[in-house]
């Protein structure tokens, strides 16, 4: 069919609809973290591979039309399982050297579902996924509001009552993780060492430091095909923390965002967060970051929210440790993509349906010395092709 | 010494500072709430009694220079170990028979402590306080973070290390929570009658349904003598939830808040909430309504926050119940102080430093079956005498 305009006599070719429609979205669009903290080369290296890997899994899946909830589900389960990062197998072991984990995930509807201190459990993040699915669907029977939030045994009971995947507790204690434990404790009870975790792990760090497994939250933000959204983070907390503690991955608008926006720019936006889980509860990072996306940037809620707040303002400067990926999807169909970090370095994965494959970046502060001083952010536009 | 200010050649009379301070300031200031629900009125005269030893104990303490967290602690402690509430002893009992308690404490500084699905301590609020003190003090030895949140039974190993009140958990277990749960029980395992909780609780219910414990979440906000601010929270959870399950009064921004303000008309807000928990999370609502106390009201943030809200969508209005308590100090040393409920009845006791005795009452909605769609609210400043 010619279309022509007739414009003050003159003539205009008109751009049909349907071709308009044809063109490639900039989504779905996946994005991962495998957390912020140090990383060595070598480390790093894996955990790109690792991000890509979670990457095309999960753009695969979007491609068969799931949605963004489960497209961050199967991107951190595919994290967790590897016992590479902080989260679910080779977790960090607590003060009793137990593997107790955290995990929430969101949706741009409202749905959101979150585990806590949760031992033998494959895959948290599934848990939380279930929760999510469960809280959409309205009240249980005799009108009981299912929950949003379930912590230790009676998390695990739930999961084993959804088919979700259990295993010994024990079972998720790597190796290395025992390693690094014995020698946490160790130091622990000698009390005479620096930081196993908050002191800057710097390069001339020596050789075991070097080995020692990412210590931080990893996570995903996700838009699928239909431009819903949804954002999840999965922990095994900070090295020798008491039992029982819950950190920022399983706190409400603390580890993950999603929101769909009534704004005139932006119809969706996302953030999941890592780092020291009490400042990143303290300061609800994760909903501040994905909030500045739609008329600010992220560096500058990274700078105003966190490192500067005034909740924020006792805690030594060099200990305001984060890394965020956020995102913003505009009413024009680009996806505004962002990570940032206060660490001195950041694992980052992403992928959109215009790419054929993932892309993944160990980024690190130009100046070390300045973690916890500074933010190091990186921004890109994804535009429909 | 007599002064006198010269003005444009006119002689004013100058009102010395040191008179200015010997002025009765309407702080310190404590405010109590025994839950938002419905209340019968024999059950209300009881919580208003016990609203108003719960003001004087802490008026006492305030008076002896006891800071705003202490304040609240003591206050809540009050509410906790009577029978008549759901917080501490007396507890609703999850699906499993158990007491699994949620509470926490905010101060103005920032500070923050939080329990979750804790068993066997007889003031959780106690802990929830010991962990803001903690928090306050910078790192534990090698660096490490202390606890915001602790669930389960590592919650209450902690309460011991620091010598909170511990007890069997089934003292806290009243005959009248247990025969409530024997009935909710039997109604779910049935499961032909309407919700346990969450429908309307009307006047016209049956003599069983009116001696039911207040179902609701308790919590106190306070002024110390210096101006410093604090907010807290305590409850049993919802009757039948499932074990492990986390309420609002664990989670940091929705169970209670508080801060010091850095605005022209504002020193200081507080707030502590009351009714559904994961509702109250998705809506962050304490701190929500304590912001809004700056420049807006309680009426405005309940409506717009909370019954309005995107992220509750999808929630058959008439279980859209809360209730919330907040106060803001001015730069001029008024205290503006509210209460509000979308509730039948909420529970509410004052008591300013000017106060002869502590007030309660029971508020009440004009029209009950516009529990869930409306507001009750009500607003009054308290200025320095």
């Amino acid at each position: 069919m010619n279309v022509v305009l007739k414009l003050h006599g003159r003539e205009f070719p008109y751009k049909q609809p349907a071709l308009l429609c044809r063109q490639e979205m900039a989504y779905p669009f996946i994005a991962v973290h495998a957390g912020a903290g140090y990383h060595s080369d070598s480390n790093g290296t894996k955990l790109k591979d690792l991000c890509k890997t979670a990457c095309l899994k999960t753009m695969a899946a979007l491609r068969e039309g799931r949605d963004a909830a489960e497209g961050v589900a199967i991107a951190i389960s595919e994290l967790e399982s590897s016992p590479l990062t902080n989260s679910g197998l080779g977790s960090n072991l607590s003060l009793t050297g137990q593997v107790e984990c955290d995990a929430s995930v969101m949706d741009g509807d409202g749905g959101f579902g979150s585990v806590g201190a949760l031992q033998g459990v494959v895959n948290p993040i599934q848990v939380s996924l279930e929760m999510l699915r469960d809280s959409s669907h309205g009240t249980l029977s005799l009108g009981r509001v299912p929950p949003l939030m379930l912590t230790g045994e009676g998390g695990r009971l739930w999961a084993e009552q959804r088919g979700c995947g259990l295993c010994q507790p024990d079972e998720l204690i790597t190796d290395r993780a025992r390693e690094v434990y014995l020698d946490h404790k160790s130091r622990l009870d000698g009390a005479s060492s620096p930081a196993p975790k908050h002191r800057k792990r710097r390069r001339e760090d020596n050789g075991h430091n070097k080995e020692e497994p990412p210590l931080d939250t990893v996570g995903a933000i996700c838009l699928d095909g239909r431009g819903g959204v949804a954002g999840g983070v999965s922990s095994g907390g900070i090295s020798l923390k008491f039992p029982g503690r819950v950190g920022q991955a399983a706190v409400f608008g603390c580890g993950c965002w999603a929101q769909h926006t009534p704004s005139k720019e932006s119809r969706a936006v996302a953030c999941s967060t890592s780092g020291t889980g009490e400042y990143i509860i303290k300061t609800m990072l994760a909903k501040e970051c994905a909030e500045s996306m739609i008329d600010s940037s992220l560096e500058q809620s990274l700078t105003d929210k966190f490192l500067r707040s005034e909740r924020l303002s006792s805690v030594d400067q060099r200990f305001k440790l984060a890394g965020v990926i956020a995102l913003n999807l505009t009413t024009d169909g680009d996806v505004h993509f962002s990570w940032g970090h206060t660490t001195e370095s950041m694992c980052v994965g992403y992928m959109s349906h215009t790419h054929q494959q993932p892309t993944a970046v160990l980024s690190k502060m130009a100046d070390p010395d300045k973690a916890g001083l500074t933010t190091q952010v990186e921004a890109l536009k994804l535009s429909p092709s």
